[in-house]
């Protein structure tokens, strides 16, 4: 792409940093902030920076928060001896909207990956051990992506912390609800054979 | 979505304001900056800044330009007497790069649209027409996107330039190279056949 300006081109290439955003998209982005009012370009960038210069996480689960122990760590009607381990902030959002979970969580920061030179100490595992050495806690529940990374995570974390005898689950796995078992992948479909619930259970949800 | 923190929250809503950019990739993006280092956020948020608070216009063709007059206007081996009348910098850069068009541009701003509220006296049109009454203009080449609106701001410009006996034309519309006849519509599909061109004027393409 040939620029008529170095400042459109600076922004345009600036903007296509961005992950899943290329040049021609970023170029409709910086247009479009060229026809609304300077306000705007203001207050974006006035949140970006304020977001990243000034973010704080929770001291004890490390989720994004404003305080320094965050609103779901400081409720003292959530269970504190059920941890809940997530990759990000996104994932805590997720099981939140379900109403499901009343324990805690343990935002990790990413799963081990060694192609993205993400190792365990890149991540909040050592603190999740001694939460659990601490013997504050009963049980584990490994809520990560099942894709290999997530499963080597899941692994290392239960290798340091099984000597400690308190119960670890995973999500369970299986057809979604509403999906036809046709289009399900046979792993997917395989497990949710395998790890059938009884009946009545089912009922329930 | 419930945030867990007002930082987030803003940062994602400002990021949402942009076209075509939802919440959950809003989401993505704040905590993409955030994995990256602090400069990262600063470039970005730099290069907005200053291309929305530096940008000039040429003088002449009001394209985006860091000088005065534009590299095009200011190329004295372009033809100033015909002039492409565009509706922003996208279509000049398309242009540009086939090659193919050796005079000067004109850049409306956009197209009239009475739904979002622009009307002629939003866009060069006024300068347009002086550049056309100046005598210095021997064709104009209409290339705005054939729809209602692009349709209706040439009619418009047409109307006020005909007077001065100068040669118009639009670009050309007809079955793209390399497309099948039948995925064209029927108006594309028609068009090409009423306009029709001399076979031996095909084989310069």
């Amino acid at each position: 792409m040939d620029f008529s300006s170095k400042l459109l081109e600076n922004a345009v290439n600036e903007i296509a940093r961005l992950p899943g955003i290329g040049k021609r998209t970023a170029l409709r982005l910086a247009l479009h902030l060229l026809k609304q009012p300077k306000d705007a370009t203001q207050f974006l960038t006035k949140a970006l920076t304020e977001f990243r210069d000034e973010v704080k996480y929770c001291s004890s689960c490390f989720n994004i928060s404003d305080t320094e122990l965050c609103e779901i760590c400081s409720n003292s009607k959530r269970n504190p001896e059920i941890i809940c381990v997530v990759e990000d902030v996104r994932d805590v959002m997720a099981i939140e909207s379900t109403l499901q979970f009343k324990g805690l969580y343990h935002v990790l920061g990413g799963k081990i990956s060694p192609i993205e030179g993400v190792g365990p100490q890149n991540l909040q595992i050592d603190s999740l051990v001694e939460k659990v050495a601490s013997g504050q806690v009963k049980e584990v529940i490994f809520a990560l992506s099942s894709t290999m990374e997530g499963d080597t995570t899941n692994f290392y974390i239960f290798k340091q912390i099984e000597k400690y005898n308190i119960s670890t689950s995973t999500i369970a796995r299986g057809i979604a609800v509403g999906d036809e078992l046709e289009y399900a992948d046979e792993i997917t479909l395989g497990r949710s054979i395998l790890n059938r619930i009884p009946f009545e259970q089912s009922l329930k949800g």
